[in-house]
């Protein structure tokens, strides 16, 4: 895979929970690597309250590290 | 996206909860960006005594993020 | 919502237990906020063990911050 | 409920791995405070692999804290 | 349950990915201490996909506690 | 097993990532040891949004390991 993930400093806290949700999904893409399966199961999924939920729970693991690796901004 | 993240510090314990919730709210907004389907799935996962428990799973793994910039507010 | 967590420290680690599933049920409460429903949700997860279980995790997220506030009452 | 939680401090690391297992089992029996309830619950969940690997977790949760609480041990 | 944990160190990394694997296996055994019915459950969990990712996560948490016990194998 | 697991370290975020994914699959290995049984299972959970999801889970948890023992590669 081309490069992505260069460094876990963002220059604000937003910027560093967007980071974590490009980490969820990048668990995903390696996991999956075909764009075109992983477009297929979106819109199920997207309309799924527990699928989302869990999406949001692997968003806020990611962004417990890069808040630590940004000292929690402080 | 709209700025909605400057800090994660917050005045007391509590409002760092409710931020912790935000966190969990946006994570999904993220995923799902139609606010029409969350509203849609809303009544459902509301009621749904699984889908709370996972909601508040994540709410508390947020809750540890922000307590932790915060120093535990101590 | 009023006033309900001044504070993360305890005076024993079994407080701070109880504190844990406090703010596991704020969890619950802030996503269903009326007492109608989630008393009703009550009797059937309180005997599925699949959500006993899945509660008992996060109460134990929680206890980890809880525990971190109060240097593990060391 | 009575006192059953003075300290997190162990003499071991396995001592503090069978706390973690009580700390996981009082999460749900604060939950389900009926000890017949449990009980009837219990041949079910025991006979389960996804429950059994579910309070696994629970478990390596509490670990967490437990490990932490007695700086490992080390 | 005779002694099986007098520490959380190891030589390597890798022997404490292992150790963390024995830990995930332990809080099942204590849970469902018959071997027997442990080792009927074995076949279908371990065929099942969602199971063996469950397994893997408790791993993971496990894996986090042996590492940070052996400051990372810096 | 071979040796596959010499440290934590890496030169870079995404080979941090990367390793969390190998670790992440070394955890399914250990418990299903047979390569063609994973091999048989992997068409399906990579097709289903709710195992790609926690399979995303699993790496992130790895990953912040990974991340504390490289420092966040500050």
């Amino acid at each position: 895979m081309n490069d992505w993930l260069a460094s876990l400093k963002t220059e604000t806290p937003q910027k560093g929970f967007e980071l974590a949700i490009e980490l969820a999904r990048k668990g995903v893409a390696y996991t999956q690597p075909s764009a075109d399966i992983r477009k297929k199961l979106r819109p199920k999924y997207a309309k799924n309250a527990d699928s989302l939920i869990m999406t949001s729970q692997v968003i806020a693991i990611h962004f417990q590290t890069v808040a630590a690796a940004n000292n929690y901004w402080k």
